[in-house]
């Protein structure tokens, strides 16, 4: 169920992307309790001038951005929160992007909010 | 007031894209109280590479995918969002994408939470 | 703690993008007690034919659209959100964009949805 917007800078190379939407996957799957096959992402690139970023707040050092959201359904705890982040920040550094750098955001709905085909409602409620 | 977003994979054609947000909106208006004139709706396109869906979650058969992400005020019920589910689907089938492929998520928020121009909250709480 | 996205159209100047980007800030600072570095945005562009609006609903009277998506925390008043709206709209029309044309929605999150970086959640509950 989780919906995955990767934003990162124009010119970022295929592998970097993927290994970052890998990673993020990984990261919810071991992290969050999602299912391996529950994947749907997408990576959207934004000029240099158009991806705005503070290079300082909260005292990390930033030298770039690279936005992770996530729509998923509510519920998760702060310790699952928490773990997903050091978990992205991770993987993040492992496909090259340092973990200062990586900025998520979680956008969470309610599990009746999401339909994944054949125009069905995915968890109805009482499921 | 609902905000919509569709992305599609690069080279969906553009006959394609504007059948899939007519598909979309008809389906708002005609299952979720939407006003035929309440229309804000942006299609953003993906590379292949950068567009990942998994071929059979929940065991729906997909060759391809549509994200529909639909920002609108709380408060539809369950009936209402399943009839929307079914009728998006229903639009997409006509416009030549695949029901199995299109992914719905709806996010909800408050009233208040839009200004539809002019600088003006365009439903303030109390009316 | 906002997140910020903007879409304008294709062929929209750097200048205005960036002009607009810097007035969205400037309103949330201003308006919603937002920290001058705490400033995260992307600007993003659609082709003609894949932004949609409708030129007159709620009888405001559009020339065009650019849609502003705040990803903000909980808890703002009515009185701020309007005037964040009313100050976005006065910073837009300093950007040659008219207000009229001016569509903002908010998305709320909780405090512990976010990581600015390093892997930590931003702002745990009781801090």
């Amino acid at each position: 169920m989780p919906l995955v917007r990767i934003t990162v800078v124009e010119g970022t190379p295929p592998q970097t992307r993927r290994a970052l939407a890998d990673g993020v996957h990984a990261a919810l799957v071991e992290t969050a309790n999602v299912p391996k096959d529950d994947r749907f992402q997408v990576v959207e690139e934004a000029a240099s001038a158009d991806l705005i970023w503070d290079p300082s707040y909260l005292g990390i050092r930033r030298t770039g951005a690279v936005f992770v959201q996530v729509f998923l359904n509510q519920g998760r705890t702060v310790e699952v929160k928490s773990a997903l982040y050091a978990r992205i920040a991770d993987e993040a550094e492992k496909a090259g992007v340092p973990r200062s750098n990586v900025l998520v955001n979680l956008v969470e709905v309610a599990r009746e909010n999401w339909s994944f085909g054949d125009g069905k409602m995915s968890y109805p409620p009482g499921k």
